[in-house]
């Protein structure tokens, strides 16, 4: 049961040698999610022996092009393997364009189809949910309309324990309504409650993908309690004045929500290529958020899957 | 005086994680030619060091994905960089609708100008020249219509030798005269042969490029005598009926048209992802031409300049 993430590019606008554009992958329980799209995402891919052909959803941002031009050679390379699923893009309404250019000229009649759901950059919603995972779409606050993207486990089945169904030996219907939480009726009318049949149920891990923004506490209600929280940091803290004149954060900034959120874990990236030595990002956010890191291309991060504490 | 080839991308129309797509970038004499561009190639034009902010010309050989998705970030860095210089892009008259696409959609009033030369694909035909080098774009045979170029360097002026000098005394007018060819004459009526005066000329170096093309003896006579010769060898000589079913070349087949064309040296490439081992193609192309060569990404290739022999 996995809930990991790789990065796959952690650039700001302009790459580097070392760093593409933004691009993440988040795999939860096997569903591949591809969030954001920057230039080279399918060599990152490869690179990084992802299992590129199972993503069937991709969430965008925003259409800046150090988000987004990685999409037309993904598109092709699903073409060119054959690929029949079909692919969600979920982003802002204007992908209709983008990926209607694509079609137009580089599709060819009986490729798989790719489906775009238009995001609402307005207000914080569910855009996404399966019976293991549900997407939040939250507004950011950047040059044009951008969204973040909460992904969060849904609550698994509890496990029965081992004890109560040699003592108590349910039927299979009730060991099913047991896993769902609901207590057990004895023959004689007598109530076993959930809790002392089952093992504490496993908590529900979370990431929330928070790039390109400017420094907005709006944002800390929505991603409250989160595991993972990746925060743009394209600024020191020494050029806070072209982070709000950009509508960018700087690596304290990035920390504070996290702080506010009470994240668990902090990941800076998006970084502006002006600066040789990241680390001083690092200590200002470390100095706000003790359990910041910053990323870089090909890194992952696996949340641990933890039972919740009973009293 | 350079004139000098690096290669950015050799992968074929799926990328792998050591090969980007096409994309070459040649310097005739600090001129900088980008021919085609791939999905990366702003990355490889960082990673290998190359002074991507001097390139003003671009040639593009055709309308597929590999060879042009990397435009897009290309000019958004560019405009992000702050550049003021035209860039002119010679290839299909396509072009037009993609730049035109980039335009509306990711430039701002006040960048830079992007100039699109439509190049016809049905002949042979010079389509830029300056005072030091000459480029004719000419048909390849693909599934959309596709050009070659050939980048031939004009005749540099002759070298007047020392001795001449001193014992002739020419006035500069003279010796402007003698370094484009004439004969120098005394005041007595005489006359001095032109080679009397000079050093033997600088031989003119040339590279073709030769992607995405089937097997097609007819480009042999354009490019007669070339220098360094990029031909595609996307198949093995073992899938000759592939290579042919999508209008694409064989090692052995690259070879040949060096070998009937004279070139110095045949550098291979756009290689198919399904050959593990390329040593294969390497043997069947250098047992028709032995001065053949497998290209990887970021390699080098020199034309030394040298001078012509005087009987």
């Amino acid at each position: 049961m996995t809930f990991s993430l790789t990065i796959l590019g952690s650039s700001s606008a302009l790459p580097t040698s070392k760093r593409f554009p933004t691009a993440h992958l988040l795999n939860v329980n096997e569903r591949f999610f591809l969030i954001d799209c920057g230039e080279g995402t399918q060599i990152q891919l490869r690179r990084f022996r992802t299992r590129m052909g199972r993503i069937n959803r991709i969430f965008i941002s925003h259409m800046h092009g150090d988000h987004i031009f990685g999409l037309f050679g993904l598109l092709s390379s699903y073409q060119l393997l054959g690929r029949t699923a079909d692919l969600h893009i979920h982003g802002p309404g204007e992908l209709n364009e983008l990926i209607g250019f694509y079609k137009k000229n580089f599709a060819q009649a009986g490729d798989f189809r790719i489906i775009v759901h238009a995001v609402s950059h307005r207000r914080a919603q569910v855009i996404f949910e399966d019976e293991r995972v549900e997407v939040t779409a939250f507004p950011l606050r950047h040059r044009v309309p951008t969204s973040g993207y909460l992904f969060r486990e849904k609550p698994a089945e509890l496990n029965v324990r081992k004890d109560a169904l040699d003592m108590y030996k349910p039927l299979i219907e009730q060991v099913v309504a047991i896993k769902k939480g609901e207590d057990l009726i004895l023959s004689d009318g007598s109530v076993v409650p959930n809790e002392d049949l089952t093992l504490p149920p496993w908590k529900t891990r979370s990431y929330a993908y928070c790039t390109d923004t400017v420094y907005d506490p709006a944002i800390v209600e929505i991603i409250k309690d989160v595991d993972l929280l990746y925060h743009e940091a394209t600024f020191s803290d020494n050029d806070k004045e072209l982070a709000a004149a950009t509508l960018h954060s700087t690596a304290g900034q990035a920390a504070e929500i996290a702080r506010m959120a009470g994240a668990q874990k902090l990941l800076l990236g998006h970084f502006s290529s002006r600066y040789k030595d990241l680390d001083v990002l690092l200590k200002q956010a470390a100095a706000v958020f003790p359990e910041s890191y910053l990323v870089n291309d090909g890194d992952s991060f696996e949340v641990e899957r933890k039972r919740e504490l009973r009293p």
